[in-house]
This record gives C-alpha cells, sequence and structure tokens, in this order.
C-alpha cells in the first residue's frame, strides 16, 4: 500500500455559510428575519441577527488559503478568503487536492452548536433560522455533491423536546448527526448527568443519530489564570474531553442509554489510554465508591460508545491497540488554522508509517471507522478505486487547482475582480 | 535482573502527624497555643487549632491498613490506623516489608501544602506551627532513620517574602524540596504566571530547592457537573497537571527560572507525551503567536525543569521514550487507598516487565531519577547491596512485620491494648 492508495474520510471541517445562504431556505414572510452580512464602517463583514452583531464571526475559522504570519482571530470579509471555505465547487475542488473523498462540516457563523440562535433572544425566529440552516446544509452543501459530505444537523439547545423533535426531523431527511455540547454545563445549561437533555438523547437513540462534540464548547470548564495567552485555550481545549468522557462514563448516561453513539470531535485521541486505565484501575481498587458498570469497566463502555479523531496525533497512533483500533478516524479540519491541508496525506501517512500502522488498521482509520459509525457508504457515488487520494488527487490536478498560499490581499484583489465573496448591494 | 534486585525510593507518600508531634518542637511560651487532638463527642480524633477544627482531618488518608469495603472519607481515631501512618519505627517496618528504601513523606493533617496553617486567621501562630512541623519532619522523622527519607518542608503561602525565608532556612538545615501549590490562582492566590511568586521562586532556585507539586490542591480549576459523584475528582486529579505544565511552560516561568525543578508528585506520566506533542506541535504550527523558547520546543523545557511521577501506569512506561527516560520517577503513596503497598515490587515489576523496560532504565525509574533530582545519595547509610527490595524484605521477615489487612475494630483493640495511638488525657 502506497499513500496514494489511501482513502480519506474527515469528519471534523467547516464550512463559512455562505452570506447569501439563508435566504433561499426561509419561508417567505421571514427572510427580511434572517441572519444578514452587513458591511462594518471598518469594511468587515459582520453577520446581524435579531438586531445585535452575533458571537461568531469567521476570522480565525478561515485561514486557510493564507501564510502563517497572517493567521489571526481578527474577523475580516469574505472577499479575502480561499473561496472553498464557502463556494461549494471550490470546496469540493480543495478536497480533491488534498485527496479526502468525503466530509463533514461544521458551521462557524451559526457556532459549532449553534450557539447564535441560542443566544438570540427571539427563539421561535432562531428556531426557523437554525431549520433554514439544516436546510441548507443538507439539502444545498452536502446534496449539491453526491458522496462527498457526512450531514450533521443543529440544535436548539434551549429547548430539549424541541431538540429532539429537530433530531427526528433531521434523521427523516437522512441526516446521521448532530452536534451537541461536549459539556453543557459550561454554557449554563444543566449538565449531561442532570436528566435535563433525557428527551434528546432518547430521540437520538431511537433515531440511531451521532452525538458529535466538538471541542471548544466546554473551555468554561477550566479556570485559567488571568494572564494565561492565547495558546493556553488552544492547547488546552482537548484536555476537555478527559471531563466529557467522565461524565457519559460515571454520570451514567452511557449505562441508560446502551445504544448512544458519540464522536468526540478533534479531540485528539493520544489522551485515551492514559485516562482509561486511570478509571479501570480506580474500578477495580475502590470498591467502597461501589461502581457498577453491568460487569464492565470503564474502558468497555468507551470503546462501545465513542469515536475518537484526530489530526496529527503520532503518540496515539503508536498506541492504537490500548485506544482500540475501531474506535479511531481522522479529520483535516480544513479551514481552520489545525488543518493541514493540502498536504493532509503526506503527514499522515509519515505518521501512519513511523507508528507501524498495518494496511488493514489504515484503512480502519481512514474511512472504514467513520463510515460504520455514521451510516455512510463512500461508494455509491463515486467507485472505490476513483475514490483514492491518488484519483482524487489526478482530478484537482486535471481541473488546475491552485493550492498555493496567498495574503488577504492578493485573495481580496482576486476575489473582488471575479465577483466571488462579494456582498450584493 | 529480578524483582528482588529492584531498588525502590518513593518520592510521595504521606505520614499522619503524631497527636504529641508539636509540643516537642513548640518554644515552650506557644506550647498551648498549638495544634491538638481532641476526642469528639462522637469518638472522633479531631485536630484543632486557633480554636477551630482543622478542614484536614485524615479519614481517607490512611487506609493502608483495611479491607477495601472499610475505606471511606470519614474521620476516626488514631488507634484504628495502622502505626505505620504515624510511628517511625512501624513506618520503617513496612517500608521493609514493602522493599522501599527511601521515601518522601508530605504531611496529612497540615495539608499537602499546609493548608490548616494558611487557613488559621493568626498567621504569626501559623509560621511558628507551620516551622514546629517542618522541624518536627525533619529533625525527628526523617532523622530518626538515617538514609530512609528524603525531606520535604512546609511554606507560609500567604506571604511570598517569609516563603523565601523558610526556604533558605530548610535549605540551610539540608531540606532539598519544599511542597507548593500546584496551580496557586485554585485557592484565590495570584496565578504562577503573575510574578507574585517570584521571591519564593528566587530563593528557590538560589538554594537548588526541587518544588513538588502534589495533585489536589488544583482541582478548583475544574467546573465539575454539581450531580459528579466522587469518582470524578479521583479521576481527573491528575488532568490537572496538563494546566500547570502550561502555566509553566506558556506562563514563562520556566524561561524565567532556567534552573528551576519541579516535582510533579502523583501526577502519573501516561499523559505526557499527548500534551508535549500537542505544545510542540502548536508552537511549530501557529507561528503567528510568536512563541520564542529561546530556540527551544515546549518538550524541551519540560523535560529539563519536570520530574514525573506515577504509582501504576503502564501505557507511560510503554510510552517512556517520549516521555524522556530521565525525567520518570516511582512512589508507592502509602498509606492512602491508591498505594499498592505491600505488592509494590510484585506490581511495579509486573508493568515493567511488560513494557519492556531493561534493567538500565529499570534504576533510572525506580531510583536514579529521583535520587539526582533532590541531591539524595541512598548508600550513606545503607550499603547497595542492602538497599534492594530482597534485603528490604528479609529485614521484615526478620522482624516479623505483619501486612495482614485489618478491620478498624481490630485495630482499635490492638493499638489500645498496646497503647498505640491513644491519646493522652
Amino acid at each position: 500500500m502506497q499513500k496514494e492508495d489511501m482513502i480519506l474520510v474527515s469528519i471534523d471541517d467547516h464550512s463559512i455559510e455562505p452570506p447569501d445562504m439563508y435566504e433561499r431556505h426561509v419561508p417567505a414572510k421571514y427572510r427580511d428575519l434572517a441572519p444578514k452580512v452587513i458591511r462594518t464602517p471598518g469594511g468587515i463583514d459582520q453577520w446581524v441577527f435579531q438586531g445585535a452583531a452575533t458571537s461568531t464571526p469567521f476570522g480565525m475559522a478561515a485561514t486557510v488559503g493564507w501564510p502563517a504570519e497572517e493567521w489571526g482571530r481578527d474577523p475580516g470579509t469574505y472577499t479575502e478568503l480561499r473561496p472553498g471555505c464557502f463556494d461549494l465547487k471550490a470546496r469540493v475542488d480543495d478536497m480533491n487536492a488534498n485527496g479526502v473523498l468525503a466530509s463533514m462540516c461544521f458551521p462557524s457563523m451559526a457556532g459549532y452548536n449553534a450557539r447564535t440562535f441560542a443566544e438570540a433572544p427571539d427563539k421561535q425566529l432562531s428556531l426557523i433560522m437554525l431549520q433554514a440552516y439544516n436546510d441548507w446544509h443538507i439539502d444545498e452543501w452536502c446534496a449539491g455533491a453526491p458522496g462527498r459530505f457526512i450531514p450533521i444537523g443543529m440544535l436548539p439547545m434551549w429547548d430539549p423536546a424541541i431538540a429532539a423533535a429537530e433530531v427526528r426531523r433531521l434523521s427523516a431527511k437522512g441526516c446521521p448527526a448532530v452536534s451537541f455540547l461536549e459539556a453543557p454545563h459550561a454554557q449554563g445549561y444543566p449538565s449531561l448527568l442532570s436528566g435535563h437533555w433525557d428527551p434528546l438523547l432518547e430521540a437520538v437513540v431511537e433515531t440511531g443519530t451521532v452525538l458529535c462534540l466538538h471541542i471548544g464548547g466546554g473551555m468554561g470548564l477550566l479556570k485559567l489564570p488571568t494572564e494565561a495567552p492565547p495558546d493556553h485555550s488552544i492547547i488546552l481545549s482537548t484536555q476537555i474531553m478527559t471531563l466529557v468522557a467522565q461524565d457519559l462514563i460515571f454520570g451514567g448516561v452511557l449505562l441508560k442509554y446502551p445504544t448512544l453513539k458519540i464522536a468526540f470531535s478533534e479531540a485528539g485521541i493520544g489522551w485515551i489510554p492514559f485516562y482509561l486505565e486511570r478509571a479501570d484501575r480506580h474500578v477495580k481498587n475502590q470498591v467502597w465508591l461501589h461502581n457498577d458498570f453491568g460487569g464492565k469497566l470503564p474502558s468497555d463502555l468507551f470503546r462501545e460508545h465513542v469515536l475518537g479523531c484526530f489530526i496529527t496525533d503520532p503518540i496515539g497512533l503508536k498506541n492504537r491497540h490500548e485506544i482500540g483500533i475501531d474506535i479511531i478516524a481522522w479529520e483535516s479540519d480544513y479551514p481552520h488554522t489545525d488543518t493541514t491541508w493540502p498536504e493532509s496525506p503526506e503527514l499522515l501517512w509519515g505518521e501512519l508509517t513511523d507508528a507501524g500502522v498495518t494496511e488493514e488498521e489504515t484503512h480502519k482509520i481512514t474511512w472504514q471507522n467513520a463510515c460504520r459509525f455514521f451510516g455512510f457508504d463512500p461508494f455509491t457515488t463515486i467507485a472505490r478505486e476513483d475514490a483514492t487520494v491518488g484519483a482524487l488527487r489526478a482530478r484537482a490536478s486535471a481541473a488546475h487547482v491552485d493550492v498555493t498560499r496567498m495574503s488577504k490581499n492578493e485573495w481580496r484583489r482576486r476575489n473582488e475582480a471575479a465577483g466571488i465573496g462579494v456582498l450584493s448591494a
């Protein structure tokens, strides 16, 4: 097997919502109330909803086309972005250039967990727009490139019963996954242990939907020093997943819902063996606490319910058997700063080779585990021989996809000239 | 090499302070004001200081002699304890029975970081008692069994200048280590990044003293669900050390004090490779954040400054080279629930063997790294051939040390009959 023979399914990427997306999916009478992008006097493209700027700009989220010196948290304009961030055809070209067959895309303006809609005061209006987002994502973004995307829906976190209804609506539309806060109590909601989320969890289990917990939403669980540099929250974000695993296992959630499936999006995998060994040893040693997992250990429960995923993780790949070879998936994190685009195959292949991963294990890690977990058949539209890194890159090559990094200014010049990402008057 | 040939130096154990310890180390005029143990109407031995019960009883801290079903957090009486918890001669017998040559003992009643004295309102009195604790620990507990203990002093956390003076006093007495809060901001103090602790850090560096950060003090950094069972804080306590490492590295502490030495007491080691890989990748990838470690990576800084330590840690031993073979030490955690006493050699040897650890590496892990880090020569009093697990256990055998676990009631019966742990009238 060679690098070119890999098949890559990424279960964590991000779309930047196009400025005009809501108007095409909102009932006519609500169109004027839909989120809109305005150009601020400072020259920034800003999403506005219910009269306020949303807390989720897309600055740091869309650095993929730029040289690293230009990265940052500052919001910008659509024209500064590599078009693959928001334009479907350009995105598929970029996936081809990176050898990626299929991708699961979280939102940006809406927030990884629809935070924008949860923060806005009029929840009835929020629900309409959240559903418009979901419809755009499924019917336009994913359906527009058959076989290339695994849909993931957003939920109205403010009401578990309405969220449950949305899970059922999404499932009926063929959506196999929804995004859920890794630790709801980090954002002021009742915790996963509280029972508050039972209606939602029941709907998820009933429909076989996967709960995707994306890192970031739980940062409020950590009390960082007031002087902490920005590196702290970037580096420590994956550590929070140990707290989430603890809530799921020792908080009784996994015991209560034996078929619940949970993906730890962007959480890395190298931390898993230490946590599981410690949890198992705890249960065997601290018998006075009378933990009863029905004859199972915490590591058994974890492996029955969870799918881990990584961008780059040499120690995790070395310890793949202590993690569980069937619960590891891969992601590219396009278009964020941590993405390995457009050299994902080179970096991944190097790490797999260094760790001595076999061909059979490689297929599990790069696509089979993800496809099984999300019920996604990658070869319905594209034949297997056309789905490899080599075949997709040949396609990108034929289409002359240019992967050169360019400054924001250069992107702005080119995109404005081509009318890409320009706001309508 | 066989199990019996190991030499074991444990850098994290605990003494239970004997009830009469302060009266022998406090100036006469303060003797009446010293901490005292009273028997409560409920039959509990309770430490009282400055008119209030201290927040640090010894219940869960001293379960070593009991069957696991009797463990718990409840405070009890000295007579319920295995005498090795508080009696020096019995402790050395217990170390021999477990093949442990030397031990570093943190306090119990005083708190791992002298919390009892930091909480009491009269700080002048607290300082006198804290110094009495340190004198008892060094002059009586450690000096009473030459070659068997590595001293560790407690610091007055309420004043960095006074703490610095105590570091110098302790160093002059030959004490190579002090205990410090892993994350001061978890308990309302300024953080390690604040500059507040500079006088103390300067004294520590000047005297070559090791800062020992024991898990537990930083639990306040995690926002746990209100419904979390007690397992959460036990299992997650080691995770906090990633936050501490982050503060030390990205907060500038290690750069500012290039010779600072820090031991992560009871923190485990299996989490280290994932954290270091993530931190290194972050620095190489997120160049826009302009981290400058003088040409070094976070992993370099970590290995130059930190000593990790573990009780049981199969994945950490497997990944010893990704951690750093020179920064791993071992501990027995006597007399806590997590201790492996009296089968530490069996458990440790099994884990070393399973991980394929060589003889040279074994010596580094079980004693050489700890002795180098703390400047402790283990063979000044005891010849190397008398210092092995086999030799020490032969000594325990000759002294008929009984390691049978017994109920609290049985201990109470035996200890009361022998006058052990009985409060003076």
